[in-house]
């Protein structure tokens, strides 16, 4: 395989705080990605709440964007916070406005998902609800290493730099564990 | 205990959709509640998607009303589509809104779960999930009978109607229950 | 209530290990209980597999003395390891074993949980699926304060004395807690 | 690929009753296998608990002969019973043994899973958990078709004969689904 190949990376942020740690997790992933990773963040702030109804009369047009950046992209990579025990609901939202497109714009994705919360456990609750509802969709993700941001307000500074040298160092494994993972999946299913 | 006695169940359903089965599951289940309970349904469409920034200028009036009415009802019944696996965005966004208050609106508030899907599971995963995010905002839910509503285009008529006999009576088991559980709760957290 | 009542507290540890910091942790929740609740630790490791043609036959009589342990106790302290990402086997056998009794032994007995893991996630994946198994089986657990023990190495000495204070802080919380919990679901359930 | 290709498929079955509906639909998806699959069943009830201070004596023969048998098949068949709302013990315990093991005998195995039961669910909360369980372990899981079969004993007759067409019908999809599966997975980790 071509080592200058480059892979697009979409990066979705589940929580649309201006000053999020999921934010500033994700943008430090794609600083710590390999050269064949490019990261580029999508918004899913302006995705209304999912109502069939609306989807009867036609998908709103920040809807059809986010799919359509969802079918360019060679892989995801997903930001989860953790809202009362699962996944928050704007991140659940955008999934959910997704998995109503034929054909599936998740189908054979590559995944990586990491997750930043204020207590301890980091997010493990929401993001294996998160991995569940991937699973459904057809996105293949990245199982190990694993990444739980506990006690996120003592890693990451007031500008959103993250401090905690332990999670950049698990974070750069996981990148390239994701780059290697990318390849995997793009040619079990070439 | 008075016989008379009537407590006010507040109804929320979790899929927006005019023609909801859910929905529908939720009026029937308020026509074959026992004369101890009254069921008033609410609206949680009006909610914008969860932001903290968004909160931190102030609750949105539809949050503090939807509050308010949690904070008036002896209890909650909740109809909850299954999307994706999982519980849909609306309802988790209601659910994320509301346990932004301070004291928490739900806090000791009995509580029944039905789901209703057009696939065989009836909604299962999604009501698990949301069992386990009611655990953590100190809801006291009835565990059984469980009541998961699959293949529900063959069961509801056009007109929303249940015509499902077996499913009714497990309705009216639930709500005999649901009555019985609501005053062993309040006996419990009096 | 008589402030003298003494609750007797049967405690279930899920590993079998001789030096499992998960009966370290349950004798250390023993130690730190308030007055009114008593501890009494019993043992899984006698029960054999759980096989159906095995109980056609009878039930063993390991599995019935645990039986009888479990109706003669007030309440349940479970401690429970993570084995891959869920429940060990071994805890999991004797609640299988259980569950096979009519009447059901575990039905409305209150009961609290906590589990020590080498991990950060101080078993969290673990102790929300016993959660729910025990829901299923008419148990009623304290909700909160939860407790994960992460790193449990560093925590516990070579005697099997928990040493660090911010977790010998939220046991003693706990069990605080589920005193007036077994209260609350005693008056609930009378 | 040569079409001549056979993978060795290992059955493991998570009931150790004999008139297991769970060890009848396993044998009735080697039945319906396509002509490039091949069964091979085994069985998990003479390991004993999984117990640290054992394994640490050295592997039980009944452990490490699972063990080869995993390490030689190109993928797995599980067919797990819900016990409880979970993974049944014997499983469960077969798995957490096989676990400790460097290598890790389950990982980048291929595999498919099913389960039955008497209840409308066929398996479904004992499956996710399985599912979840698995992934911990780095086995790759075919995701679709699902197979939950409710009501059992509705279904298969008194010799385990699988009499329910649309059951038969899409274990035939499954099977043909896991071969795919299979050689993708191993195009993916060769």
């Amino acid at each position: 395989m071509n080592t200058q190949a480059s892979f697009q990376v979409l990066g979705i942020c589940g929580s649309l705080r201006q000053k999020s740690f999921n934010m500033a997790a994700l943008r430090t992933a794609g600083e710590l990605m390999p050269a064949g990773l490019k990261l580029r963040i999508t918004g899913i702030g302006d995705l209304p709440i999912y109502n069939f109804d609306v989807q009867e009369k036609g998908f709103p047009a920040s809807v059809t964007k986010l799919r359509d950046e969802i079918l360019a992209a060679d892989a995801l990579l997903f930001a989860s916070p953790e809202y009362n025990w699962s996944v928050g609901a704007p991140l659940k939202n955008a999934i959910d406005w997704m998995s109503r497109f034929q054909p599936q714009p998740f189908n054979n994705k590559p995944a990586a998902v990491l997750s930043a919360t204020g207590g301890p456990l980091g997010g493990a609750r929401g993001q294996y609800d998160l991995r569940r509802i991937l699973d459904g969709l057809g996105v293949h993700w990245l199982a190990k290493p694993e990444i739980f941001i506990g006690m996120a307000q003592s890693k990451f500074g007031p500008d959103g730099k993250l401090n905690d040298e332990p999670t950049r160092k698990i974070m750069t494994d996981q990148m390239t564990a994701f780059e290697d993972w990318i390849k995997r999946m793009k040619r079990a299913f070439a």
